[in-house]
């Protein structure tokens, strides 16, 4: 959504895009995208394939191709700007990924997955900054200060579990596509924040506070930047529900819609905060208010133009991550040392692996501990699907890469190279076989044991996450729960007596306010009489 | 649409876009737009003004308050690049002319419209050029060239309807509707190729046949852009009809057509075509074609979005132009000599008008000539009406301006500064003016002629032009004239002989291979099982 818009911010910059060859590469790159799109939906139900690696292997084709004619010189079309990924394709991408997340089954497991995305992430990266440090000492490849060790740990620690996703079941396996999902967009957040910490980390001035330091800076960023994506969505759903009253235009909603949550992550940005957290935050809050209170075609219309800019926008970055990785002048530095190069990938995503189990299966345990109901325990199964589903590592690992080690557009140093296409190398390694591996792997392995034993009566906190309509029943069981002894209840369930009061206060005030389903003119499927076109 | 993937253009480009300024310029920018676009839903009833004024306010006062706090240095958040307004915001604007344009209506009035739009164009452009070469001579401003007396000709001939168009009934005055939107587009498309032909006009070899070769130019330009933009339009109804076919994804449909349309204009644009035209037909195409292929939610989801793509470029434009009014360093020239540069717009104004009027009369007469029925000529209040209609000058003379005359960004001479502060004024003023009087004078001026007269029965012409059932029953006329003779009909209604030739070709050929209305499965209004969330 937000590329839209996005396009207005290069205005200051004179730019060479009106020569042909500018403008041929972009003609060129449009089309790819749509074979992109074309052979991805003919590869749908492949049994290894998706749709990333359709995209990769598009990019890695072109790559050669114009590095074959341009004779050795040049792999891409485009030169990547790492700011274009945050400005232009990741807001769209993480709009959406709040847009259609299951709210209540992603506050439901709100502690775990902040367990596994906020600390889970920190303890990773330690383990691979630490690790980095000692690998590069060791090998003595180029020169780095404190603050590279810890962008490459920041850089590694950020997973991208689309290719998991898509396997998973959503109503099959609840739980686990609300741990794996959950953790992913928490953990995009937490690697993002860490790296802007690191990028102002004052390495002369490290005092024996600086970690706490670091842990307050972190969490006032994590806290503030929720907190104006939840004021920038109500603002939304206010406007539209109170101003727009009586007299819906779709295409202004839409706008509006769209530009508010953009403006979301440029405001966020613009303070200094986490514009990605702000993003999702908004796009939670716009789902759950401003979204019921617009007209029917405005619905379906928001909906898709959302789905449709984050799969185009996800879609380009793993086409442009397979054209860059041929770029010639990356790998110059790597041609003259193939061996240790090698070495440094495989020994960092030893520590990638390491990083990820060391924090799964403690986090996971600790979480068992309050988790209550026997179906609603992380099993050892689960447990590894969602280690497995955070090993590979994406386009956000690669922006960061761009952001800290290739800042001037070019590689310099031979240490700088050498992380680039190590990350590279990681970024493709676990993309390609991770991804050709888990369909057929997941299918095999969670075809068992994930379903709850049907023999059991479903618990309350699973009738909590199974919809509306067994939510209410559920409800009205709290509600007697509530009757006989609130005391008791704090003690047995603290999650649903917050989840209670929560729906008492979202239906009593703030759907009064900010509108919502049931709360809108609009829910009844009412499409108007005006013919679709 | 095209601006979603238009951000991928600048990817070759480092810039400074992460600066803590122009993030905060990016933020007020898009806060401003939402403003224009909460003000223009309060001021759509309103008498007077419409979202192009509200836009065009909002802008004149950002300019001022910045003009204000920077203490006359700058006016503008941003500086505008003439090409983002040809990559980014053109695009989306003609091709959602084209994809809502009443196809019927258009060619059954196709010769018409192509009088004014190219005919028109270049007569206008011959006379604003004479008289901008005999006043600015006069008055002795500047040193100009041949081709900066061409270019603000053709600067001065790009027409901007939409203020009558917003006031213009469409079912009500379905003639008067369709010339001045069909003039407006194919003047659009005719003052940017005209304007590419004098930018590569070589004035050092004039030779006598230059004026033949200019036309032939041009018409081969008309040409081969028309054909590239119905191709991909073919070609994306043929790709979303078969390979699609029994398992359509909205998402994908949507990103599709998106980027084949964006793809049209830019493969055009490499060609050195003129993508305002190929993505015009484009346009054209995909709605009569494609958009027959998808689901019913990507019908309404393009829709919108397409919709709401030119809404946010237009209320941009507007919000830059009356930013940009403001800047100092344009006037600076002009304070030199206020009188003078005064006298220059108004006297160019004149031309304009002058233009104008010696083409809408002798042209509309011409195309009486040729029409049969009383109710489908062209009356003088009509023929005013269009006048009227053509006079504002909006967003495509700016940027055809600043192209020109500013094309190191900076106002480098006085001649090039007056003429970019000519354009602006003549842009503001007709905008402004004729946007605030347009509503109210042409209500009182239309109320009673343009209906035709109930008395005499609807002639077989307005049948045609009546949608599809009244347009069925009008074929059935036909068939039996066809029957009666079909060298009779060759004389009398030539154009309902290729309009019949033309539907059956379609129903017998095209449709079965590109699909389109009748001709696809998802024709039914089949919203699949899947609710909408």
């Amino acid at each position: 959504m937000g590329m839209l818009v996005s396009a207005f911010m290069r205005l200051g910059i004179v730019s060479s895009v009106s020569d042909e060859g500018s403008i041929g590469s972009l003609t060129l790159c449009v089309a790819l995208l749509c074979t992109c799109i074309v052979l991805g939906h003919f590869l749908e139900g492949n049994r290894w394939v998706n749709g990333s690696i359709v995209a990769l292997i598009i990019g890695l084709s072109t790559g050669t191709v114009i590095l074959l004619t341009s004779k050795g010189k040049n792999s891409r079309l485009l030169e990547f700007d790492e700011k274009l990924f945050f400005i232009c394709l990741l807001p769209p991408i993480i709009f959406n990924a709040g847009f259609k997340v299951k709210k209540k089954r992603f506050f439901r497991n709100f502690l775990t997955i902040m367990l596994f995305g906020v600390l889970g992430t920190l303890i990773s990266f330690c383990i691979v900054s630490f690790g980095a440090k000692t690998v590069l000492d060791s090998l003595a490849i180029g020169s780095f200060e404190l603050q590279d060790y810890l962008a490459i740990g920041a850089v590694l620690s950020a997973t991208d579990s689309v290719g998991t996703l898509q396997v998973l079941n959503q109503d099959d396996t609840p739980l686990l596509y609300s741990l794996v999902f959950g953790e992913g967009v928490v953990n995009d957040a937490a690697s993002v924040v860490l790296f802007k910490a690191i990028q102002r980390f004052d390495v002369s001035q490290v005092k024996s506070t600086v970690a706490w330091e670091f842990v307050a800076n972190f969490a006032s960023l994590f806290i503030t930047s929720t907190l104006l994506g939840i004021v920038i969505g109500l603002l939304s759903a206010y406007i539209i529900k109170k101003l727009y009253f009586g007299r819906h235009s779709t295409d202004r909603e839409v706008a509006l819609m769209i530009l508010m949550a953009y403006l979301s992550y440029v405001m966020s940005e613009m303070f200094s905060l986490s514009g990605i957290l702000t993003v999702f935050f908004c796009g939670i809050v716009v789902s759950h208010y401003t979204w019921h209170n617009v007209t029917q075609k405005s619905k379906i219309t928001t909906k898709h133009t959302f789905a449709t800019f984050s799969f185009l926008a996800e879609s380009f970055i793993f086409f442009y991550v397979g054209m860059d990785a041929l770029d010639v002048e990356k790998w110059r530095f790597v041609t003259d040392s193939p061996a240790k190069s090698v070495g440094v990938s495989a020994l960092l995503f030893l520590f990638v692996l390491v990083g990820r189990a060391s924090f799964i299966f403690p986090l996971s345990l600790l979480s068992n501990f309050v988790r209550k109901s026997k179906n609603d325990k992380i099993s050892l199964k689960q447990q590894v699907t969602i280690l497995w589903a955070g090993l590979t590592r994406g386009a956000v690992s690669m922006a960061l890469a761009y952001s800290q080690f290739a800042k001037s557009g070019h590689i310099q140093q031979p240490g700088n190279a050498i992380l680039i296409t190590s990350t590279i190398t990681i970024v493709l390694f676990s993309t390609v076989v991770f991804g050709l591996l888990t369909k057929p792997i997941l299918k095999t392995f969670l075809a068992s044991s994930v379903y709850p034993d049907p023999s059991e009566p479903p618990s309350v906190d699973s009738q909590l996450l199974l919809g509306d309509e067994r939510g209410s029943e559920a409800n009205k069981k709290l509600r007697q729960f509530h009757r006989s002894s609130s005391l008791q209840m704090l003690f047995t369930a603290p999650t649903y007596m917050v989840h209670y009061y929560w729906r008492k206060f979202d239906d009593a005030v703030m759907r009064r306010v900010f509108g919502g389903r049931g709360f809108s003119s609009y829910d009844i499927d009412s499409i108007e009489e005006e013919s679709v076109f």
